[in-house]
């Protein structure tokens, strides 16, 4: 077997895009597809994950990721975005295709898949963050992959760091997610141009225009007010970090989701910052590196594929 | 080989005292001892240990757990109460004993005690918060104790829950430790006895003596002032393991320390309720078990122990 061969196809189902590829042994996507998330349809998500394995790799192992909350036993429990609650979605994709199929959450998958072919290779303590409309995460730690009793591990998004403080979408308040994702530096931006004097070029952006890649945008580009707003999500982006490093000691953190991309040049350094001022012991011990992630919005179907390609190993 | 053979010796070094037991294959204490730990005294330190070894089980393998950090190589980097710093405890220990010596932070060696003779048997996933002077802390998920690269995971008392907040005693601000800590309780109580009226028991105790030890006899007395102290001492608990069981997904989440015996039946309902308002999928995943720890201050020997003896076996 050469390493162009390929291993095992890998799905990503996202709120609004489903991504597959044909993963080889490297990691690498030797063919993909894209469409359109069926949502609050679970006859038509299994109908159109099978058509896309049975496309690009009959009789293959195939791993999928899911936004939401997946069991042990690849049973997708909730997905907001999907509007699904308890698909047997391993057992229903297993009847269709007689292969081995594994299904986790998507912030697993892409872990798994920076560890195996992207940032995090050769690394045995990862905590990894992903900055997007929300905040995700995933842990590796000791090699194994934290994910709990009940699959819910690595709700990184949701832990609190400022009591009583921001209203989060998951409507408590304080918790990383309401001061670090792309919507609160949305919310943030707007706030403050309501708030503050000062020129900034966002004040030129149209109402509806202005997101958290609008603001990242107007940073790189030298503006000072935008840069700051962002700056404000990377002291966040630390606080959380400060947490999770003392709670893992991880050798690594990746930054991945829509902003490490783009915002990780402003970000990462301002969270480090926290990080270095904060972490306990902090003269006995090696600051963790921080670093974007490197497989952007492909590390989900590598990570499903090589996940589905070790579960048919072990088997 | 009955179940009552000692198996091993283990050794818990506080900060004050230093505990010495020989413990047989189910985990019970079989034999103690109990010295002054020698401070800022390292060779002092290897001697009282290799004598209590020599005394309780020669050629038996050594576990011991110093309250500090202790890297995988067995060595103290830094034990602030202890006044030492990088220490080769083990290899000083196995140069003097040519026994098995497995070196370990106190935290983790008490939860191993647990899960192995306490509130924990049986369980993979355990997260467990020592309220004493301090809020320490250790994690077993995955049936793996989360050490991390340096050997300093499971720093539980110094994740940011109120940035910004409180003062800890590690120099930040916000930690849980700030909030939970039988310091933080007495503090707490200081300053509401000072800012508000109302009448309570602890008004009669003298200054010297309002600790936090007072404000649980108190609180267990009926006193209303002390109970509120105590309910938002638990409540801030509760936050931090908001954040916890969010991030590993527990079946068990352990409280122990100089308050579990005393302060849980007040401290873990408080920390309960806003487990149970604030987790993350609260409708889709069951709540953690919440009970106090079992062993209290035997669990570090114990676990040191049965630790050392799971080292012993592997090699």
């Amino acid at each position: 077997m050469t390493d162009d061969h390929i291993l095992a196809v890998g799905v990503d189902v996202g709120g609004t895009k489903l991504l597959g590829a044909a993963v080889d042994a490297t990691g690498v996507i030797r063919e993909r597809t894209r469409v359109t998330t069926p949502v609050g349809d679970p006859d038509g998500l299994v109908a159109t994950i099978a058509g896309i394995a049975g496309e690009l790799g009959p009789d293959l192992p195939l791993g999928v990721g899911v936004a939401g909350i997946v069991s042990p036993d690849d049973t997708v429990r909730y997905g907001p975005n999907l509007d699904i609650r308890d698909l047997p979605l391993g057992d229903r994709l297993r009847a269709e295709l007689g292969t081995t199929v594994t299904v986790r959450n998507d912030a697993t998958v892409a872990l798994y898949g920076e560890l195996r072919a992207g940032a995090g290779r050769g690394s045995e303590h990862v905590v990894m963050l992903t900055v997007g409309t929300g905040v995700g995460g995933a842990v590796f730690t000791h090699g194994t992959l934290v994910e709990g009793r009940n699959g819910m591990g690595g709700e990184l998004g949701h832990i609190p760091i400022v009591d009583g403080g921001r209203r989060c979408p998951c409507g408590n308040r304080g918790c990383l997610e309401a001061y670090a994702s792309g919507t609160a530096i949305e919310e943030r931006a707007r706030e403050r141009l309501r708030d503050e004097d000062g020129s900034s070029a966002l004040r030129d952006v149209a109402t509806d225009a202005l997101d958290g890649k609008a603001v990242t945008l107007a940073a790189l580009d030298g503006d000072a007010f935008a840069h700051e707003v962002l700056r404000e999500a990377g002291y966040y982006l630390g606080v959380g970090m400060v947490g999770l490093v003392n709670v893992f000691d991880p050798e690594l953190v990746l930054v991945g989701g829509g902003a490490a991309a783009t915002a990780a040049p402003i970000l990462l350094p301002a969270a480090l910052e926290v990080l270095g001022d904060r972490l306990l012991g902090i003269g006995h011990r090696p600051l963790p590196t921080v670093v974007a992630a490197e497989l952007g919005d492909d590390a989900g179907v590598i990570g499903a594929a090589l996940l589905a390609d070790d579960a048919a190993g072990a088997t």
